[in-house]
């Protein structure tokens, strides 16, 4: 029980003005929070109960399928990153140098602390599945806190990790996993607005590779929903099609190239010849981590989604080329180097934004001169494929149903990531198979924001005033309003007659403030249960409870 | 429910050697831990339950008494570090590169983040006192794990930090205090091998600044303990009086000074001219943090415990005279600088130790020459007053009561400091008295080695073959052997009758492992129940308990 008489318990008349947002506010109005540096909290006991609650949830779920839970270190060595490649890769870890001219690793991620560990469990397919998880601070070294919540430097997560013998096994603790996630969020209410969404991965299927997001004004991602067949993705990977059929002229017209000097910029050019934005290209020359050179075109209202281009060439990493590249390679400047007029054996990736471009206008690979009228077949060959690597835009469609995809912001409070064999493969995991051949193990990992979803809850239940908690994570169940010191003997004996947990029980026997207060202070920090003792009811044998979620108020009889 | 047929638990048939103690081998034996690093240790679910129990007796005691919970970040800007003049001085604080040449603190302790934080609550002496506490990860940047458990670069710790104004009112809470701790270490059973000993602070007076020691083989401290007023010391600061009295001749000999070239040592000096060692003095000349020159002397027997001396002298460091400093002052080498023939304005400090000596031995500050039978009185000054700075040994006596010590080892698991007003005053925390005049409220800490607490129950709790937990930290209360799998609906009924938290309760439900191991198993790891339900108990409706504090087998009859 929490005495509210012995703890420094003081809630803010209005809430007060942040650079954060208004559940941030009232957080702080209402005791949850206390700000120790931009974007950093120290959590009073009303928010580490919610956290608490939140974690056990988590914990739970995760139990009920058979993933155990651990503790990891927060250091570990240099050498088990170095093992992996991943010490200088991860730009987000930090180094932290020690003594004895050591560097440890302030672990942003625990793929490399738990393979080896778990490499002792997996002897023979019959260890398989295997899934262990912690609930722990991870840290990253951000440049900037992208988001009030989403980007911290310290934070709490649910971090899974899981060994396969193959990809059919693995698909059914996948369909486990995705119950364990749905369950978490069903408890904290938020369920109804969670979107998995397809993400980004180097995947043997895009289907195991998601996103859990919910849909917030606090947002990070912005998600495309195909609102029939129900498909999901983040912005980053979706998959489109133009919204309106292109428009097709009747006639080809005459193509003209056009000397216009110190108009670089497509938008002045649109301008200066009245060419319609949908009547333009937008080229990019890039060159792959094997330097392949490769041309890129969008229509001009488009942009290049370099992660969706980079699966189509299959490539781990696009660059801008270079001047000079892109001068040896079409000789012309950097800024004039189009579609038309390209060497014949340079790569050339066009999307199909532009399929059905008719006299479109291009620069022309020759200094200072682009061209309009230009028409596929007749000025430049047809390629034998349109591809899809524009980045999707509102009003966009599915190209598999021809939806027009809905739009909306969100934030990602978990994930399901395949590792493949990466890190099987660099400790050297491995095990013996229903034929006694040695396999290594396929690996998956599993996340979930606890600490964001902490914060993203609070946004998710923000009414005008307060936040209004979801049952189970409400950081006390009961406020007992005590009005008459005299009250006591009769009050402890209720809470015990509720039969509820003491550590859910707040006491406001504050005897500095009044009555209205006392209300006031247990509406704003939302308690779902407030009961009243009034020395009038009291006489009768009466206790008023108010509850926050039913509205309802009653009436009830002790029974001493 | 731990199912243990859905666990990678494996327990090894023999404790592994390891670097470690006796009490690692067992919980690696036993499934409780797996190494990362050298001292590093991810903890399986059974360590963990442990360690969340631990933790959780901890919260409820503090809370008790009116602490409140909170939880800080790790890492913490440099600038309030700077702010206490300690961004620099606390060695083993791990300082952060971080992005846009930034540098964090990843904290060691929490001072700094906390009476800022703090300060809002203290407006008026009826604010106070005030006590904040949290359970989290502390790191520290040591240069060698100093023992097994005990210096660990990550552990985690409750640290709780008070203010009060003034030290009437703390002297209570303190008691409150004292009886928060002892009742955590009776919860876990080892209060009767606790010890509050006094440590070393810079303090208003000795009283309140304790260290709570365990006796234990797994030792950081040496303690002394006065067996009958029972005062108890850290080694670093005991107080102590030579056991025997000192052997004082009858008659004064004639001084010699002899050339002694090349004898250094005073272990060769003895053995050159038969002196005795009591008959020897060790002298040592320092350099305070203000550059005074001090010369202290022993008996040769004993050393100099330089924080002894230190609070003598009232500074706050020494360091050893340089060369160049003992020429200029004795005008001898450094090896030759001794107490007889120094030049009269020395400030010389002599130990009690040397009181009674007569006819003893002494370098006489001419290089080369040393002299024996040196004499008080006769040869040089008796010192107005003798000091206690040596180091204190097996045998000494309390100078108060002059009793033997009892001297043991220990480890630290707990701790309460004062620390005056030095962060109250470098943040500006000050509150209105009942005059309304303003004061700097007065603040103490408190640490309790949560971690630490883990391991050294462990190995306090050690028995030939397995660690025999306490009831209440016990990683589970119940363990049930199933061996037949037809059972499952029987015992299911059965662990609901016992009416106990399905949290507390393994099934080993392995179909691939015999009876006697699932026994053995459940010995190993030591879960305090024991239920097994056989074959033939279970057709006459009963199921047998074994319960291994009472040692007690008992045959129970189920109620369906």
């Amino acid at each position: 029980m929490l005495y509210l008489s012995k703890f420094p318990f003081k809630t803010q008349k209005t809430a007060p003005k942040t650079s954060d947002n208004k559940s941030t506010s009232i957080l702080l109005q209402a005791w949850f929070i206390r700000q120790v540096m931009a974007w950093v909290y120290t959590y009073t006991t009303l928010w580490l109960k919610v956290l608490k609650k939140i974690e056990q949830i988590v914990r739970e779920e995760m139990n009920n399928y058979w993933a155990f839970e651990t503790l990891m270190p927060s250091l570990s060595p240099r050498e088990v990153w170095e093992k992996t490649g991943r010490w200088n890769s991860i730009d987000v870890m930090f180094h932290v140098p020690a003594a004895n001219n050591k560097e440890y690793a302030l672990n942003s991620t625990h793929e490399e602390i738990i393979t080896p560990l778990l490499w002792e469990f997996i002897k023979s397919y019959k260890d398989l599945p295997i899934c262990a998880y912690q609930i722990q601070n991870k840290f990253r070294n951000e440049k900037r806190a992208k988001s009030w919540l989403l980007r911290w430097r310290e934070f709490i997560m649910k971090d899974a990790y899981s060994f396969h013998a193959d990809n059919e096994e693995f698909m059914q603790y996948y369909e486990w996993m995705k119950q364990v996630y749905m369950n978490v969020f069903t408890k904290l209410w938020i369920a109804k607005d969670i979107y998995i969404a397809q993400a980004d991965w180097w995947t043997f299927t895009e289907k195991y590779s998601h996103e859990f997001q919910i849909k917030l004004d606090i947002w990070e991602d912005v998600i495309f929903l195909d609102p029939k067949s129900k498909e999901c993705f983040n912005k980053e990977v979706t998959p489109c099609t133009i919204p309106s059929p292109n428009i097709s002229d009747d006639k080809l017209l005459e193509r003209q190239d056009i000397e216009a000097i110190w108009i670089i910029w497509v938008e002045a050019l649109t301008k200066a010849f009245w060419v319609a934005a949908e009547k333009s290209t937008k080229t990019m020359m890039f060159e792959t981590d094997e330097n392949k050179f490769i041309v890129a075109s969008v229509r001009w209202d488009y942009d290049i989604n370099t992660l969706k281009l980079q699966k189509i060439i299959w490539c781990k990493s696009l660059r801008l080329a270079s001047i000079d590249k892109v001068k040896e390679m079409t000789s012309a400047e950097i800024g004039y180097a189009w579609i038309y007029n390209l060497p014949d054996n340079i790569e050339l990736y066009i999307d199909d934004s532009a399929m059905w471009l008719t006299n479109f206008e291009t620069w022309t690979n020759k200094t200072w001169y682009h061209s309009i009228n230009v028409n596929f077949w007749r000025d430049l060959p047809i390629p034998e494929r349109f591809y899809d690597f524009k980045e999707a835009k509102v009003w966009d469609k599915n190209p598999k149903t021809w939806e027009v995809y809905e739009v909306f912001k969100a934030s990602e409070v978990g994930n399901i990531f395949p590792l493949e064999t990466k890190f099987s493969s660099a400790f050297n995991v491995t095990f013996l198979d229903e034929n006694n051949k040695s396999k290594t193990p396929l690996m998956w990992c599993y996340g979930i924001w606890v600490s964001r979803l902490m914060w993203v809850t609070a946004e998710y239940f923000l009414d005008e005033v307060w936040i209004a908690w979801p049952e189970q994570i409400a950081p006390f169940k009961y406020y007992f309003v005590i009005i008459w010191e005299e009250n006591i003997d009769k009050w402890l004996k209720l809470s015990n007659i509720l039969n509820t947990n003491s550590d859910d029980v707040i006491i406001d026997d504050r005897t500095n403030v009044w009555f209205g207060q006392k209300m006031s202070d247990a509406e704003l920090i939302w308690i779902p249960n407030i009961i009243i003792i009034s020395p009038k009811t009291l006489e009768k044998g009466w206790y008023e409870i108010k509850k926050r979620w039913s509205k309802e108020n009653e009436l009830v009889q002790f029974n001493f």
